[in-house]
């Protein structure tokens, strides 16, 4: 079911800065930057390794206001890893098996997320307290 | 310098139920049980993939005891993502660039981590919040 890890997103407050840091220190290079006004965040991707069905990146996550649920995320935790993001094959067949299992999902159906891929986030409480994302890469 | 993401660790209060969650809920396996008395955890790894110079994983640790640094962030946080470890071709010479670009490194030499890899671990307050594992994979 999951073919890689698709990217770690990292809740920050300055996300030029973040990205200049990952840049600097890594060797990282950002690949896409988004603002997605439905998730209330502007963010990058930076672009590690190239997997099953799709990459693996770090993605770097600012709230574009504190009321969104990364800027509550980091009122109450401060800077660090938001959710955890797992490539699959179908998202709607994954949720469906997911879903038929017992977890909480967060989305019922598959919405938009980073560079043309298709997501849907499943309930922390029900996955170990991690904010489970499955990402479902655009065809090529 | 990243190669792939290694591993997400998960702390979790009980690794036998969590181990048969992930099993059963997302169809991964388990390849290593290990018990790391220097970390002062017992750990699962969970195979996602293969990668450059080495796998991606899902680890779940369980403390071995209330004052271990799991044990204290389980307490603290409640389950949920303990670090993020990527893999590198050689972890000295990681740690000495990252550590000349200002990172404060919490090991300032490799110790012996999951499956025979050598790791280190860097300042998670200099890296964005997120406790950061270097990992270099056994020689096969």
């Amino acid at each position: 079911m999951f073919m890689r890890i698709d990217h770690v997103g990292i809740a920050c407050h300055d996300l030029e800065e973040k990205i200049a840091f990952f840049e600097r220190t890594f060797e990282l290079t950002v690949v896409a930057r988004e603002v997605n006004q439905e998730q209330g965040v502007k963010e990058a991707m930076l672009h590690i390794a190239d997997g099953q069905g799709g990459g693996s990146y770090i993605q770097l996550l600012e709230p574009l206001d504190p009321d969104t649920p990364v800027g509550k995320f980091l009122a109450k935790r401060g800077e660090g890893v938001h959710h955890v993001a797992f490539g699959v094959p179908d998202v709607a067949q994954a949720l469906e098996t997911i879903g038929g299992r017992g977890v909480r999902l967060l989305d019922e159906k598959p919405r938009h997320g980073s560079m043309g891929s298709s997501i849907a986030f499943l309930h922390p409480k029900d996955v170990a307290g991690m904010l489970t994302e499955l990402v479902q890469a655009p065809e090529r």
